[in-house]
């Protein structure tokens, strides 16, 4: 039931969902929705407080905040009054109640669905509607505190998830320094961003073609580019390559992102979470409201071997892409009041996260939990009528004590296809007139599949009706 | 933070939610989740499962099912590709997959927002964007069974809600028999339908006037369904007020309704629901698809005296409208598919149930639950350099153990702006540089707001580093 399938109708409608979109139900939806509980608990380890905002926003809200990306913006049709568009991301609406709301610090995280008109490939967990589960801090406090919480909390929700990954970081600062001293004229720096952020998808060669034929940079520019950006390593590795270079080390903005990185590490030390960050010189992140700090997720876990390591790297990075991402953006809420809101966050996706942990579910065969715990059944002789109202009212005996329990929605059920419905139930109870003439019924715990024929013959231990819902407890707890 | 409001912003950008949507956060958005709890633990211990569909379908999907509300469908704009609209319900999305993925029977719910471009009322819980809830079962069974555990499930989510209600059912074959009696023609049933179910909210004369002036009756024909109409009461007064009828009870559609009506009602004395329950002749239900038993739920207790009576009804139902409501719809999935397969569900409105509960939460004063459960603070004289690695270092242990942790996020915080800051939280951890060489800190339990004097006084007990997480454990128990 994943993915939109076309089957002929009688009224000639396409039977599907729309391109990029799909059903949840079933085991999919419940891992997902544990997928959820664990992040949220994360969140709220860290004092963070549930926020939730309408699904478009006004078209001039989300205006001029996605970059290049804009174009796969879904608008509302002009039916008359405001124009809107579906929300892209968490973040913009976030800035927006921010300050429309005048709040000047806060923890909050949001759970919900965000609509990008991209080519989708739902095998690999990229959709048109997909999700988002995003913690931000906004408000005024010293450099890098928050953003080390925020790197720390991505730690604590891989772990609780149990997926070995590792964090990509960079810091706007030091980009658009290095895009400065390469030569880069201040209009196009956040355009050759967006061309240096494809470098995870695209090869050198294809990303300067971009710079020189397209963004307009001579080939000399483009090439030192090139070879600032192709650094990675230890946060401490690379702040030393920089400040030993010295075009870049005396470029303002680059110093000004160099302080951050070592206050940084210094934070992330204490918060245990340095094992996982590459600082990586050539992540740059496609949106345009950010500021500083960036960072992207991998599943990759720390190599073992150096042959491992390119092919760990490959195969996690064509299947998913990246699993959660973000950064500090310190203007985006100035742009809709008269305050500026420090901010910095990340966004954790959902479906890509999903899609990895369904495929190890699928590989360790975990076997489905009972959707009730007692199924209601009726049995009789040759005058039996169903004893359909009796079993009504051991069920709502049931319902009233909080069990989940269902019955056979027929008058006169036939034993075998009671038990068969009864199947996924722990326990059974058994009606009969004659026990019920006592006060009695039969309460059975229900057998694995394969012994049915056993299981009909054993009709369980005869109990009081008033006893009933005490004894289901018991046997449940 | 309830309502849309605009303010004077920089970039001239209205700061405001569209027209009839809102923000949740904060209290209201812990009580709306909660709600949602509350529901969807009736709905599990009927069997439930959950289904997610996407929040836009294809056009043609929704096309032709919800008669003249058709008109209050948001659109997307057509960007290319396909035409999609916003979900208007739950019920047609949930046809759409029952027929898509050839299912024969389920228990589903769901728990979504819809849209309906309406002239929204805020205060009265009456948005564009709005929740439902709703539990539906699919399949064919023997006839009323289903409609009636729909009908308890009903009772089930207001006692937990702990709201008092009244279920209004009718039956849409009896009402489209009195129309053929009363001389409507068929193919303007659906329409004067449609009229009738304003009653609740406009008086008769009005309702005749549409149907003489705008829909074409005469006013022989219109009088005649004003009188039919009015009669309301148990079911067993008014199957048999409909029975002795000489020009109704010969009509075979009101027969075979009033057949469905005597079975369901023994039925709901065996579920317990009786008492809860109305026959009202007037209750038409806007939509297109329902095929039999109609019900909606009003925020009416059972009334103690006559002049209390008339206030309480006039009051709920102006107020929010109905709570949740519903019906069989036997025919909506064979327009998709190959097979017929008949439906009964019920809808709850959580925007109106969340309206009724706020207001009494402020009546009785809820406390707010604390969003933390530890804050971390440092303290020290001249040379106190703030211990932030030491605080960071304490909160990851805590976040390590589950616990909900914050401290501030300043290099050198003063100790009155951390104990403001801990105002919410149970505890307080405390760290000072001579305990701390000795592997110690200070926990103490936080006092209610107004000693802040006498709690920075007290600075707590000695407890180990090692031991802090099963100390705070023991205090949180």
């Amino acid at each position: 039931m994943a993915s939109s399938e076309a089957k002929p109708s009688r009224t000639a409608v396409t039977l599907k969902t729309p391109k990029g979109t799909r059903d949840w139900n079933g085991a999919d939806m419940l891992l997902r929705d544990e997928v959820f509980k664990t992040i949220t608990d994360v969140f709220k380890r860290h004092g963070g407080t549930p926020l939730d905002t309408p699904v478009f926003e006004l078209k001039e809200i989300l205006a001029g905040k996605y970059g290049e990306d804009s174009r796969l913006m879904y608008d509302l049709e002009d039916q008359g009054g405001e124009l809107c568009s579906l929300r892209f991301d968490l973040t913009v609406p976030f800035a927006r109640w921010l300050a429309m709301n005048s709040i000047q610090q806060v923890k909050r995280y949001q759970l919900a669905k965000v609509y990008r008109r991209d080519q989708p490939a739902i095998a690999r967990g990229r959709l048109r509607e997909f999700h988002q589960c995003d913690f931000d801090i906004a408000g005024v406090y010293d450099p890098m505190i928050p953003d080390a919480e925020t790197l720390r909390i991505i730690v604590e929700v891989f772990d609780a998830l149990d997926l070995g990954i590792t964090i990509k970081l960079n810091h706007r600062k030091i980009l658009d320094g290095m895009f400065a001293v390469a030569g880069v004229p201040a209009d196009k720096i956040r355009s050759i961003s967006s061309a240096v952020d494809k470098l995870d998808k695209m090869a050198w060669p294809e990303v300067k073609k971009e710079m020189v034929e397209e963004k307009g940079l001579t080939e000399e520019v483009a090439d030192r580019i090139g070879e600032y950006v192709r650094h990675s390593g230890t946060v401490a590795e690379v702040v030393e390559l920089l400040r030993a270079n010295e075009r870049l080390c005396v470029n303002e903005d680059i110093k000004a992102g160099l302080d951050d990185m070592a206050l940084l590490a210094s934070y992330l030390k204490a918060l245990d979470v340095m094992h996982k960050i590459t600082f990586d010189l050539s992540l740059a992140r496609g949106l345009d409201y950010y500021t500083g700090l960036i960072y992207e997720v991998i599943n990759q876990p720390p190599p073992k071997t150096d042959g491992e390591k390119k092919n760990k790297k490959d195969d996690a990075a064509t299947q998913v892409g990246s699993m959660a991402a973000g950064g500090r953006y310190d203007n985006l809420v100035g742009m809709y009041g008269k305050r500026t809101i420090p901010c910095v966050g990340v966004s954790f996706g959902v479906d890509r996260i999903f899609t990895i942990l369904k495929a190890r579910r699928e590989r360790e065969k975990v076997s489905k939990s009972p959707s009730i715990d007692v199924y209601v059944m009726a049995f009789g002789g040759k005058d039996f009528d169903g004893l359909l109202p009796e079993r009504m009212d051991v069920a709502r005996r049931l319902w009233s004590a909080g069990i989940r329990a269902d019955f056979s929605a027929k008058v006169k059920p036939k034993l075998p296809q009671q038990f068969k419905a009864a199947e996924d139930a722990p326990l059974g109870v058994i009606l009969g007139q004659d026990e019920l003439a006592d006060g009695k019924v039969r309460l059975k715990v229900l057998g694995q599949v394969g012994d049915k024929g056993e299981a009909e013959k054993d009709r369980g231990d005869l109990v009081r009706l008033d006893d009933l819902v005490g004894e289901v407890k018991k046997l449940l707890a």
